[in-house]
């Protein structure tokens, strides 16, 4: 009871301190929340360069305000260190650390072990934990309570108290950012679920309960699942729509003039980023557990998995009209962020066309504002080159995979001899542009 | 041209004649809607119950106004006829005929067939046609249009105009009618689209035009495959959330907090309806002539052919915990209407179930305040008993299959012995309610 009334009135006086581990898209900006609020933030990281940028004031989060992010760390509200021995002052501690895949699809948990292990050992009493990392439904009860109360000989209900609370980052969104997008948190019990709401309400509008950790772990699967289905849906059309002689982004303009009952996806030569692409997998493998198929998910992640392949047979297609092959000529993709003006590339369906290409004996290059330099997933290490008359010219085929708003149709087309446009950027009817 | 100018003066100066082909829940409302404009409207339908009910003003379709076909048909905007030589005083005729998959899912195409005999042969030089029954993409082109101009000895384009505009009438709406819900229309050549826009703007506020009648088709079936695919993605989600002690409406609800990139649809049953259990399959059909494989659509499809038979072995767990089995059981199916507070059970899971749950040897009755009898798929003849103590107290098992506004969940939880609850009706937790 002494430990619930301690943190309701830190929470009541600002006195809190607020410690988040991981400082990547989702941890730095929910820092910067916290320490806008005027509530001492630590943020743990074990990148120097990270903790370094941080302490100094230097932003690398697109989502971040370079102002905000001066103003908190000038004011001495949010700090970064790699020293976990510092989570003995933080009565609240968030997990912000990224949760991938291996090559085979299974959930890597070792970031969320080692920040576990790492606040087992280092959090007194009276401790209020919450996660937010993306993972399959059961994580917090079955993996993350076992290593804290393990590790710290404190037991969850008691001493501290365990929740689940999922990220809803989307990077680039202009409207919806860490304050005003409601926040679903489950807890494991009643006294946790109070205190994760008024920890979280210190920097977000609207929290949103549910009634367990898991039921909160399915909701952001449920999200992104929804997202991976409709878009592989769309994807598969798309290529229907190409056989049948179907602009497949007039039959959405016209579907949405349907009011209820229908959201536009659009097609693309697949899909990208740090969510949609990995968060449905984390449920088709704890499904095997419980001894269920997910045929949905494995049958999108199919489609998603054989797009690049399929995009470079539209490249190989739209090559063999003009008598010229893949091996030898010069292609030149457009745009290798995942979504339009943003400088991400996790994921990167581009990336994984170019490796193909390349494969093939294509002579690969890309040009994106956003991002000079990339590795592709079979590590073939390129720069951008300029967007200019000249390197259109000379590409045998341009390949746009992105539709950032800097790019300018009517040059692109004026300058390039064969186009495959998989986003739809150019409008205009031209004998030279292959569509999706 | 001088058809084109008289068919325009007559549309300006409502003097124009339409006639509807099928008066079932979508040419009638359509009838309804133009001759409330004043317009002349001569519906024609083979079968007599329905010529002589709206002749007589007598409405069967839950969406038309009682008082607005009384006003339409008193007034003699409106009259029905089954005889189809009338067509020669049609200026607009609009195809609203039944397209059913036989039990194979291959379009039935007998219905558009002889809607298109009988136009091509009585059909008088300068006549507009749309047809509006949702059909496999390249349907108006390849197959309508070749029977219209060899019956008629007419040409497209000179002599008539041939369009394709799909229906999107959602019984029980009633935000969403077919004066507001904007009508997509497709037509062969440019003076088709434009007649086709002034033809439908008597009676609907918004008329979107696309390039072609293949793509108005495709938008139908985009439409509702998207709703095949994502009422089916939440049905299988619901099976795993079962197995995980998780509550999918409390998912689904908590998810609706996203305010992007997010839409709720609800499990239950079994995919049910005009629509959308066919509609995706007519785009299966013709992918297969483009040697093109609709995984998405096919799974769906595998989901929602499973789900009845997985319901029913949701009564048999529930029944097997009071050491009962299906077989000499009275189970009680509440709705079977395939939505709630409508009084339609085409392809109602229900009546599936009610089916699978029949062969097991189970004694079926359902209570249904919308469906006095029905037939189930494999012949049963049925009528709905009342809903009372003694029904629900008689029922070893109660199975709720439609969420009925009506329906008190508290007198039906009070009185019953055991509830299998496919709808989330009952809210309240308790041991003896059964959840999807």
């Amino acid at each position: 009871m002494e430990n619930k009334q301690n943190i309701f009135s830190k929470i009541e006086n600002r006195t809190i301190t607020v410690g988040i581990i991981g400082l990547g898209y989702v941890g730095l900006p929910l820092a910067v929340a916290f320490a806008l609020e005027r509530v001492k933030v630590i943020g743990f990281d074990m990148s120097d360069e990270k903790v370094t940028s941080v302490n100094n004031a230097r932003n690398y989060i697109a989502d971040v305000q370079n102002a905000d992010l001066q103003k908190v760390v000038n004011g001495a509200y949010l700090k970064a260190t790699d020293n976990f021995s510092e989570l003995k002052h933080c009565d609240a501690v968030i997990i912000c650390v990224p949760t991938p895949l291996d090559r085979f699809k299974k959930p890597d948990m070792a970031h969320i072990e080692n920040a576990c292990v790492a606040i087992g050992r280092n959090m007194k009493p009276g401790t209020f934990v919450s996660l937010e990392s993306t993972t399959y439904p059961t994580t917090t009860e079955d993996f993350v309570l076992p290593i804290l109360e393990r590790e710290s000989g404190l037991q969850q209900g008691v001493d501290f108290w365990l929740a689940f609370s999922p990220e809803r980052v989307d990077p680039g969104n202009r409207h919806f950012h860490t304050r005003n997008t409601p926040k679903v948190l489950g807890a494991l019990t009643p006294d946790g679920l109070k205190i994760g709401k008024a920890v979280y309400e210190i920097c977000i509008d609207k929290v949103y309960m549910v009634s367990s950790p898991r039921v909160a772990e399915m909701v952001k699967i449920l999200e992104n699942t929804y997202r991976l289905v409709n878009i592989s849906l769309i994807n598969e059309m798309a290529l229907l729509c190409g056989k049948m002689d179907i602009n497949i982004w007039e039959v959405i303009d016209a579907a949405k003039t349907k009011p209820y009952g229908f959201q536009a996806f659009y097609p693309g030569p697949g899909i990208g980023g740090h969510c949609i692409p990995l968060d449905p997998f984390y449920l088709e493998y704890i499904a095997k557990k419980f001894n269920f198929d997910l045929s949905m998910i494995h049958t999108a992640g199919h489609i998603d998995m054989m797009m690049p392949h399929r995009m470079t047979i539209k490249i190989t297609s739209a090559l063999n009209r003009h008598k010229k092959a893949v091996n030898g000529s010069r292609i030149l993709f457009l745009g290798i962020a995942y979504k339009p003006d943003i400088d991400d590339s996790r994921e990167s369906p581009a990336l994984r066309m170019i490796d193909e290409v390349a494969a093939k004996g294509g002579n690969v290059l890309y040009h994106d504002p956003f991002i000079k330099q990339a590795t592709t997933p079979q590590g073939i290490q390129m720069k951008s080159v300029e967007l200019n008359e000249a390197e259109l010219a000379n590409a045998d085929c341009v390949v746009i995979t992105t539709n950032h708003t800097l790019f300018d149709a009517d040059f692109i087309l004026q300058h390039s001899a064969l186009i495959v446009d998989l986003k739809d950027l150019i409008k205009e009817a031209s004998g030279k542009v292959y569509k999706l």
